[in-house]
């Protein structure tokens, strides 16, 4: 049987997803970052076993990918997820570059086995007071001068 | 003068993120978390000096405090940030399970200065196929197959 370029990547994802779920790593869920036809960055999630909220498997990747590469962006790579990206991974994906996502099971899969990313997927576009964890806004003169500061920092890097 | 304990802990983002900015560490955002009125993790932005376009600020100060008290969520915890958390972040708060947010500079300030969410915030919403950054559904047997195990593991640790 001849696979294709995406089977055979969302394959490994999906092999992460089971390699990682049963070494006790974290949740049911794998990635790869994959550019000019080679992976270059793995991950699955390790949230319980690191005690870091943030580690999900596309997180992971791209922390991976981008360590390996030396770049803090991803141009021209395509990442594979076992599962639908939640929105702290879609977003991560938006602020990598990432030109395209495939992921095989769905986030309604996802939440009919205790995961559900309903609920940020709702909170995110609100109005920040309007959410289920309060957001307020208090205006602070010296969080805003660090702002002007930074528009006139001649050797700013920008991102 | 008195400050209260918001001003006191919006002031210590603020200064983390004059300290990060300075430093050439990356943009100009800090973030402390708190819990029981002590810091219990700080960041600062570190996106180009450790190539790793996730380590915002707030995404480093929750790693932090979860890795200082050995758990993966902050119940109880409040996160003062120089600046409106972006969808990655917002969402890595609720994953993390974060009481409060305070925050002082705007997303409309940041993006005066070249930090834009507007397109991340819009995109999060959408169907998945109808995004910026193309996200495809393929569904794949050895990925379903990963969470039918998962909701079977009886050691599983939920999160």
């Amino acid at each position: 049987m001849h696979l294709s370029d995406d089977e055979r990547f969302l394959g490994v994802a999906a092999a992460l997803s089971r390699k990682g779920m049963e070494a006790g790593a974290g949740g049911p869920f794998g990635a790869v970052v994959v550019l000019d036809g080679r992976v270059v960055g793995e991950g699955w999630n390790r949230v319980t076993s690191t005690n870091d909220p943030t580690a999900h498997a596309e997180v992971v990747a791209i922390r991976e990918a981008c360590a390996r590469l030396g770049r803090f962006d991803l141009r021209g790579a395509t990442i594979y997820a076992s599962c639908e990206p939640c929105p702290m991974c879609l977003s991560a994906i938006f602020w990598a570059r990432i030109d395209r996502v495939v992921f095989a099971n769905t986030r309604e899969q996802a939440a009919a086995i205790g995961f559900d990313d309903a609920l940020i997927y709702e909170q995110v576009p609100l109005p920040p007071a309007e959410r289920a964890i309060p957001c307020e806004h208090r205006p602070l003169p010296s969080a805003l001068e660090v702002f002007r500061a930074w528009a006139e920092k001649p050797d700013r890097v920008p991102y």
